[in-house]
Order: structure tokens, then C-alpha cells, then sequence
């Protein structure tokens, strides 16, 4: 069929081009700790992405991004996990189990709003078909989401639980593509295309050694600011300017580490998220759906499904040493998001087209405000 | 095709034939305040209640159940509402935007556990299509779910979005069918056939004469109690008594109420309804998914969708007036657990068989222990 | 002077008499799970309670009472700790750090609502002038408290910080005092004298052997009911009836267990505490302030304020295991609350009488419930 | 006595003296919306601000700031409000019943850690002195803190209960000391002497024209942002450079609003205070208490205490309408944390002198990063 020859071939695409430059590109540099070595999510050891991307005609722009926290069974080896909400106007599925467990044994999916129902179901499914999970018959699912209204035909309910399971089973290791991918295919962020980012943070070995890594899904709006040059003013695109300038839109974004947090750490990490995305100028408007899933891939503090034992052993990071991990939080949280912003391309759909962040104005504004020299 | 019509036939019959008897039908009587007219939910004025239930071959047993706060456009006149987690070892859809925002956009449904999915799709569906909504693209269905996978091949995933459509059509007022129907028709509590049952609290006019409803999809477990007496105990079935008896399971629990309520009132009333599951003797075990949404159906509460008005004005009850709604709220409960499991009738299914608690020894041990004469 | 040579007397007597029955004694049995030795909070290993108990001239009727998790210095050997609020018209102290960073770090300390921050001052007096605490700038004192102002002249605030120190240096293991004593002495539960009640439950050696103890301050308002069996019916006295039968008032509850909990989960377990107090009758009005303080007293769990470890291990009991756990805190939550209207006796005070719970009557009505025989 | 006369002229001129310039006096712009007259809380109609600065010998250097939410009897006249927690270690008292009743009925106090206790005491006793609150047997005082242990000898417990009370009784309107006043007097922020600053903003009539005023006691650390110019990696001051730049510290803030905005509402507008925190390279840090308190002045949302009306008339701020409030709240409390750093004076106390923020230093840096010109 035609469209899954189209979807085959966006697939390939996504995984294997790096579509669009990077913040660092540009000279660019936000923080003060390094990053890891591709400066993605995937820097943490295990994890692995993957993006069903969905362009067809002229309505249909969205998509599915997968982010595995371990290469495992995650069913049979549950990770500690937590979810803050920074504003909870979204749909994002498998809140309740996460906080009241402290694990995740699904994949983190992104996609958009109303196909919320089909990413639990490939999710589900997916699970369910796996080697060992004959007996499941209770799966909880995290499929987050923001609204890609605007440039997709939202309405029309494009994906189908196979774009899920595909996303989930092309997930790779290493570089990871940004912008109008996955989830972000259809996506806007302050006025601009937005999409999917990541970045990463590896913190001193005196102080743990261990890799913060984050990826987003970039879908709202604010005053936009880079590495603190206040860009969205320059441009004259900032909140309640006029009535054309909206401010609604989300934010989800995934945060993974090797430091072995439990579900109450993580979620003070997950917190941190969202200091990262105010510094790029988000207000957290009333309509934005800005959650943060967190997890720890530590092999020592995985969860067994099922087992002997009626404890588990852990050695958890002291509370005294975590300060670290929300500063690497912080900072690759805002680098994602102008990752997400640098990498999306201007994106036309369903009547309406979205254009890329202007680097030709903007990269003079970066240097009058001294972030480049 | 035969399914459709073996599912109409049971359509038929859940709505208009009330199966089973109700615990006032044996004398029992919970709690001091009285009932509204038909001791069900749909006291609550302009309350409606669907079922769809999926009875096929060995193996489904299984439904949905809709609750509708208003007979309106849900979406186009939101209720304040909010959700309460006694424990969430389950996959309500919906949750945080309804804390976020303090209301709730669309019908109530109950499910089982792999079928939410549907059910968020069937109810987004449902509401995408109502006259009035045809620029939305965003919907927070609020689906609730207990796992029916002792009786029903929940893995099959049998319920469809048109099941979850045809319970909000078909849904009605007047008394509500309880047992084995709906998302009850496969559930089973303290180790016998659970199901729904509702109840409902009118308190005195010098106290407001406010209306408080409750509906629950039973299957949880616990040291079985009726208006006190120790049931469970006399029938030598408990938790831990022995590896048989086993805790684990759900309840979900709908409480709605004309008295005006806010999102914040509404939560503490919802938490209410935890207090009456405890006087059943469940003890929300570990495995338990726990939920109670709670909304106000009063007229002057609505929140318009859309409006010229930068404010709502609302009545709301004060602080002060709220304890008497909440002694209706855990009575409510309480009874509706209990009508749920008088009415349910033994159920095989998927390979096992679960009796109907036996009403023959149970009424002997209410008058022994002065619940009836 | 008179008022001290007062207090040294009473809390002479609350720590080595044993005043008033408890409901065992009367042969009323609460659930299906064994007590502890003492069927006492103390029977949690290493567990120590003490009373301050002032009775002064006409209007003093308050005191403190004093949990100790361990009898070391709890400050530099903290225990994982949550705090679950059933309904929050309280004045708690400590809520948020112990909740932020999941642990307790001084010994709990229960009193009347304006006494609150003398309990603070004392306890983080007594934390300051231990021996290894010289440098401490900052402590976390947590201290609950009911309102004992129909009893006592509480707008006097007659505690001081030497009562509180006095209350946590007499802490003592074994029995406890129980009724009106330490911050039990001029409370008022069920419209009859309430006052400090305790219980506890020990699992099965195949369920892990552990024990869980409750210590309650009882000081609210319901509908009495004893196992069951609705006293405060057949005594005419319940909420709503009349004018007269207020509901109003609070109940601190601390849990102890030596099962070794993270804060996760004993925030679970401190949330079933409620369902305890449900079963005897309790609605949590408007007015209540029902707080329940939960810690592990595990030796594995101990968090060292300062040590060279960047990481603490554990053996955390995994979710799986823990539901026997849950029962254990229901059920002795249940029992403390009756143990402590049983212990405490007729009280004048502040111009106002309030009488003990009428065994004279209730033991009838308990066997016509079929609780006795 | 020495001490007292060396309080009052304190007291003096904190209230009547501006010492120290401000961001704006600099050309510093933060945000786009405008500011209050004063760009202060007290741009709130109605609001007060009261010190007590106590300075005194070789070791006190603290004190207490204490803000009135309206002129009247707050108790009998609540306000709605709502706590949110940043970062949770901290002392801060009355947060659970704010959550739970919505409602603030005492001034808001700020002082240091260990004189949380005095700061209840005096604003208990504060309250219950009032007329009219003769009967008044429960006051929920909400007095947060930060640690000035490094300027302050905080073990002393110097802060009296009449320091309290003498704060509220010289709340003024109008202008705003800061800088090294009240409970700013012995804070350090990003290693710099911080203390009390405010701002506000004015939102367009347009847009509804509410003031949003915030007041901070800044003492934490971070990498210091101002308006988007790197100060502290310029002064090679930043967390985790060196063992010796901590991070840790705690922010306090108040956020007031005219706004007739719900608990629900203020609990949101509360969160995005965190995002300006965020803005000035704050990371909430593990040892950071970390709270912001909100309330709403409207004159419509005022809740008596007593009342013969069973419901509460009020004219909601619709959920559509409230994101300009979240940008004036977020602009508000970044620029009230950089005036308070500029405000406050190079101080010595307790053997350890904090320098001020060297402004010679960072007004070329300004310039060089595009703040200024």
C-alpha cells in the first residue's frame, strides 16, 4: 500500500539522516557542564530511540517516538521512574501506577493528543507479544503527547498502534535525529517549528560520574530565549504582544540517568526539567501539558517482575549528592529544547505552514548579545 | 453478525431489567441518612447510566459502564470534578488534567484494564462527533478500569470504541441495573462475583438537601464486612488466611452530587469514598487500582467551553457545610459495594467459575450479628 | 515550685501506671492478625513513648506525648518517613521535608493545636544539645497536635519546651499508658473522652514476621462504631442528628513498623492507617485535622546524616510483599482508636464535663452485636 | 534595655529609608510587561510590608519580614491561597491546612530556620489578640525561612515572639525596604549577600489589568543569570566549580495578586514563581527550601470566618484567562531576586563577612552581554 511505502521510507530516514544542526553547531553553548558523547539521551548506557515518522498529503504530519530505557524486557525488568507534572492541561497515560510503584515497564512514548489511545494499545500489545509476557494481563503504559493541531489533521487520528510498535522496534543507540521527527513532526515552539531534541550532561567523577540525558518533545510557546539572548523580543514574537502571538502549547520531556535514583529522587529530578525549559523563555501557559518522565537505568536498581526474593537491594544514591544531577537536568533540558527549535525545518500542513527558526537573524542576535562571539 | 446481535440482546437487558436484588431488599440497612428515590447514582438529578455488556462464547466476559453527569454536551458545559487515588496500581485515563483544571469534558467510563485504550478512543469518538464540536482537538476522557482477567480473556481485547459509544448512548435515568453488567460483568470481590452497584444519600434540607450518588465496579478483596458484620471471617475467607485468598484487585468508584462543590471540595469528598470501601473490610492492597472521580452537577457550576466572560460566578458551599456530604459520600459507598456484590449471580468464564456470594449463609450471620432481625 | 511539683507527680504516674482497661479486656477482638506483646506501639523493636501530663487547677488539661523511633540519636541516624494527611485542618510541622527528602529526623511529638510551636522549640532544643549535634544549624521537628479547647484552656498555651524535652527524655518501651494522658488528656472523641490509644499487629513468619504499631491521639467525631457493632446509634449520639452531636475534631496517628519501607511506600502504608480509623465510625469533617506519621524502624534503612558513603544500600521490601502490612496498620489503627476511648476516663475541665465511654452500656450492646458473647 | 533600643532604631529605618539602589536603577529591564508603581508586592491594593531587623553585637544578624494580604482582621476575613514546594527542605509552618481549606487567615512571616517556633508564637498570638477574635481557639500562622546560620548565630534562637508581632504592627504600604532588612538581614545568595527583594507587574487592561506582586528572602545559590547575562561564570563563582561554591540555600517567596483567582488557580500561579527562580540560574538544590505562598487580595474571594450564608459567591478568574498572570508572576519574582541582591550591603556577622554583589564587576559584564548599553 502506498502509504505504508511512504511510511517505510520517512522511517528510514529518521533513523539514519541527521536532518538539521544543533545548538553547539552554532557555537552555542548553554551551561556549564559537558555533555556526553553524542549529547543525547543515548548517552546514558542502554538507552535507545526510536521515531515513526508520518508525512502523507497534505493534512497528515505527525508521528511516535519511542525511548527505551534498557535494551531488556522492560516488563520483566521494571526501572524506578517518576512523573512530574509542571502544568497537567494533556493526556499523557500511566501516571497513577508510576508514582504509586516507583517503576516503569513500558517504553515512554510520544506522540500526539488524540492518539493517546493507540500509543497505550501498540504499547500494550507490544508487551504483551514479548517472550515471557505470555501470562501478562495488566500493562501500564506512559504515552505522553502534544498537539500537533495545527500543522496535522489531528482529528483524522492517523496513527495506528503499528506506527507504536514500529517506533519501538527500530529504537537505536548513538546520534539521535531531531526537529521534525516522531513525535515532533508536527510540532511548534515559540512561533517556530518545533520538534523533537535531546542533549545530554556527564557530571565530574568526583561527584558520581554519572550522564543526565533528555530528550523533548517541543510544542509551546514564551518569550524565546537562548543560552539567555532574549531572541523572542529581538524578533518581536513573545506572549500576549497581540492577539496573534498564543503562548498555549506543551511540553513533554524525558529525562534518564545511570545514577541510581529511586522513584522519590527521580522525581525531584524530573522537577528540575522544568527550570531548564523556563530558561528558554516557557511560561507554562494554562493550556501547555508539560510533563516530565524520569527514570534511572542503574543495572543495581532494576525490578524484577517476578522473583524469590521479598526484598531488593539497592544501593540509592545519598540525597546529599543529587544537587549535581538537577543542575545537569536543568541545562539539558534547555539545550534540547533549542536543539529541538535548530534542527525542525519549516513544515507546511493542513493548510498551514510553520517556519524554522530564522538562524539568519537570529545568529546576529546571539552575537550582539554576546552567547556567540 | 452474531456478535453485534448477542450484544444487542444483552444491551437490552442490562438497561430496562433490574437482575438481582439490592441489600435493602434483605433489611440491610448502612448508615443513618436516607436514600434519594431510587438509592442509585442517578439520584442526582440529570445523572445518566449506560452499560454495554459483553457476554460471547467461553472466554469475554467483560463491559463498559458510562456515567453521565448531565444529559448536555459535556465538553461544551464542563463539571467541576476531581480525582482521588486510594491506590494506583491501575490506568485511569484522564487524571491530570481534571486536578490541573478541576473539571471533566466528558462521560465517566469504567472498563477493564487492557480496554482503556478504547475506551478513551470510543469516548474522544463520541465527543469529536456531537454537534457543536467540530473544531476540537483535544478531549480528556476519563476512563476508569478494574481487571476482569480472572473470568474474561481480557488479552483478546474485546471491547471496541463503538461498545464504549453504544454505553454513553444508551445511557439512562431512572434505576440502575447492578451485578453482572457493564464493566462489572467479569469482576469478582472478596472472592466472590463482583460487579457494579450504586447507592445514594439524600442529606436533610437544614443541612442543604443535597444528593450524593455513587456508583462502583467492584473487585477488590478484603475481610468481607456487611453493615459490621464480620462475613468474611464466619466464611473462614480473608486475605492471608492462606495462599488462596488473595487481596489483590480494583474498585472503581464514581461519586457525583448536585451540592456545589469546587475541584478543591471535590477532591476531599472523593477521598470520602476510601473511608466507605474500608467499612466493606478491602484494604487496598498493593495490587489494587483504587480511583474515586468525584464531580458536582450543579447548574451553576458549569464551566462553559467557550465564553465572552473573563469569569464563572459560582455559588460555593463553603467549608464549613461539607462534613454532612461526606457522611453521605462514605455511607454511599459503602452500600453501593455491597449491592454490587448481592445483585452479581455466579459467573463462569475464560475456565473458572466464581460464585455469587451466598446469600443463604450470609443472611443467617447478619442476624446473628443484629444487622437484621 | 506548685505547678512543676504538679507535673513531676503526673508524669510519674502516666509512665508506670497502667489507668483504664482496654478493649481486649473486654474480650473485643479487631480484626484477624495477632497483636505484639504489648499490642503496643513498643512492639516495634527499639520503640520508646513518653507523656507529659498537666492537670492544673481549673482549665489545664493538655500534655505531650513523645514517640521515639529508636533510641539512639535520630538526628544523625535518620529513618525513612512519610507523612499521609487524611484531611488537613491541621497545624502538622514538618510536613514538606519529610516528605522532600523521605526521612524523620527527631522524635515525634503530639500536643495541642496552639502548643505547636512550643513542641517545635523543645524538640529542636532537645536535637541541638545532643552529644555529636554541636554544629546542627537546621532541624526538622515533627509535631502534631488535635485541639483539646473544650477541655483545656488551650488560649493559655500552658505547654512549655521543658514539657516537651520531659516528655521525649521519659520515653520508656514496654506498655503504655494510654487515655488521658500526655496529649490525650483533654481530648474529646465520639462526644465521650478520647485521649492516646495504641495496638499493633505482627505478620506471619511466611508474610516476613514483621510488626506494625500504632499510637493514636484520638480527638474526633462520627459514628461510633466497635467492631463493628454501631454504638453510637443505639446510643443516640452521631453526627447530624442534632445540633448537639458534632462531628468536628482530629486524630494523630503514628505508624511504626520494623519492615524495611522507603518513604514511597510507608506514605502507602500511612494512607491505610485512614481506613482504620473509617471503621470506627470516623468521617474526617470539615473541621478534622487526621495526620499520619508513618516511619520504618529498620536498622538497614538508617540514613546517617553524614558519612563517606556517596550511596546507602537497602534491602526495600518489594511492593509485592507489602500488603499483609497494610492490613496490619487498618486493623491496629482500629484497635488503638477503641483502646483509647476505653482507657480514658470522665474529665472536668475548662468549665465543662465530659464522660467516659459508657461500658456499663456498650458491653450489651456488643453482645447483642454479636462482638462478645 | 540595650538590646531593645538598639531593635528600634533598626525597626526605623527599615521601614522609612530605602538603603540600596535596584535593577531598574541600573537600566536593568527583566521581562516585557510593566511594573506597579512601586514595582513592589504593596502595588497590590491593600497589601502591607513589615521588618524587624535584628543586628546586634558580633553574632545576630536576622530578623523577621512579615506580609499582610489585606488592612483588616485576616482570620476573620480569609484570603484564598495556596503553598507550592519548590524544593521541600524546610520548615515552613501551615502549609497542609492552606491546601487542604484553600484559605489563608494569618499574615505570611518569614524569619530564619530555628525561629519558626517564635515566628507561630507571635502570629498566634497576634491573632488570637485581634478583636473579635476572642473565641478564636485555632489559628493556622504560615511562617516560612531560610538558614542565615552563616551571618547569624542561629542556634541562639534570638527571634522573640514580640519581633513577630512588631513586624506585623509596622506593616506599611508603598515602598519596600530590602536588601539586608527583616528576615533578609543574614541571607546569602549565589555567594553573595542576598535578602529581601520585591517587584510586580501590571498585566494590560486588555487582559484583565490585575497586579501580580512578588516578595522574596533570597539564600541560595546557583549560577547567577541576570536578565540573561552569565554573572557568575564571568566572576567564575558557580556550583560544582570547586568544593567551595555550594549551592545550597533556600528561596522564599510570596506571590500576591488581585486577580480573583481560587486555591486551585494560586496553587498554578505559585509553580511558575520556581520558573523566574529558574532565570536567575537557581537550581533548587537538594538542601534548598524552596516555597512560594499565593494568595489572592480580590475583595469578591474574601471568606469570613463566620457567616449566616451556606454557599460563597465569587466571581472566578475563568482558566482561559490566567497565563498573563503566570508571565507577570514569573518576570516578578526573577527581577524581585536580582533587586534583592542588589539591594542588599557587604555584612559581617557570626566571624565570616559576605561581600555584596560587586557591581563595579558586573555592570560591565551587562554591558557586555546586552542587559545594558
Amino acid at each position: 500500500m502506498k502509504r505504508q511505502g511512504i511510511f517505510l521510507i520517512l522511517l528510514f530516514l529518521s533513523t539514519h539522516l541527521a536532518i538539521g544542526q544543533r545548538a553547539r553547531d552554532y557555537n552555542i553553548t548553554i551551561g556549564v557542564l559537558p555533555t556526553g558523547k553524542w549529547n543525547a539521551i543515548t548517552d546514558v548506557p542502554g538507552v535507545k530511540v526510536g521515531h515513526t515518522t508520518l508525512i502523507e498529503g497534505e493534512t497528515v504530519r505527525t508521528g511516535v517516538t519511542a525511548i527505551l530505557p534498557h535494551a531488556g524486557n522492560i516488563f520483566q525488568e521494571k526501572v524506578p521512574a517518576a512523573i512530574y507534572i509542571g502544568n497537567g492541561f494533556g493526556k499523557l497515560a500511566g501516571i497513577s501506577q508510576v508514582q504509586e510503584l516507583g517503576n516503569l515497564e513500558t517504553p515512554i512514548i510520544l506522540t500526539n493528543t488524540l492518539s493517546v489511545p493507540m500509543g497505550i494499545q501498540g504499547t500494550v500489545k507490544y508487551t504483551l507479544d514479548l517472550p515471557g509476557n505470555e501470562n501478562v494481563r495488566s500493562v501500564n503504559a506512559v504515552v505522553g503527547e502534544t498537539n500537533d493541531g495545527g500543522l496535522n489533521d489531528i482529528r483524522g487520528m492517523h496513527i495506528t498502534e503499528n506506527h507504536v510498535i514500529k517506533a519501538i522496534q527500530g529504537a537505536q543507540s548513538g546520534p539521535v535525529t531531531e526537529g521534525n521527527v516522531g513525535a515532533g513532526t508536527g510540532t511548534i515552539a515559540f512561533g517556530f517549528k518545533g520538534g523533537i531534541g535531546t542533549s545530554s550532561r556527564r557530571i565530574p567523577e568526583t561527584l558520581g560520574g554519572y550522564t543526565v540525558g533528555v530528550l523533548v518533545q517541543s510544542n509551546f510557546g514564551g518569550n524565546l530565549t537562548i543560552a539567555g539572548a532574549p531572541i523572542g523580543q529581538e524578533l518581536n514574537r513573545y506572549p500576549f504582544r497581540s492577539a496573534i502571538e498564543k503562548s498555549d502549547g506543551s511540553c513533554m520531556i524525558v529525562v534518564l540517568t545511570d545514577a541510581p535514583l529511586d522513584a522519590r529522587q527521580l522525581e525531584r529530578l524530573a522537577k528540575r526539567a522544568m527550570l531548564g525549559l523556563a530558561k528558554t523563555g516557557g511560561i507554562a501557559s494554562n493550556g501547555s501539558g508539560d510533563y516530565v518522565v524520569a527514570a534511572s537505568t542503574a543495572e543495581n536498581m532494576r525490578i524484577a517482575y517476578q522473583t524469590a526474593h521479598t526484598t531488593d537491594t539497592g544501593n540509592v544514591l545519598r540525597n546529599d549528592n543529587i544537587s549535581p544531577l538537577f543542575m545537569a537536568a536543568i541545562e539539558a533540558t534547555e539545550e534540547a529544547i533549542i536543539n529541538s527549535l535548530i534542527a525542525a525545518k519549516r513544515m507546511e500542513g493542513n493548510g498551514r505552514t510553520i517556519e524554522a527558526l530564522p538562524m539568519d537573524k537570529v545568529l546576529p542576535l546571539l552575537k550582539k548579545y554576546g552567547v556567540t562571539r
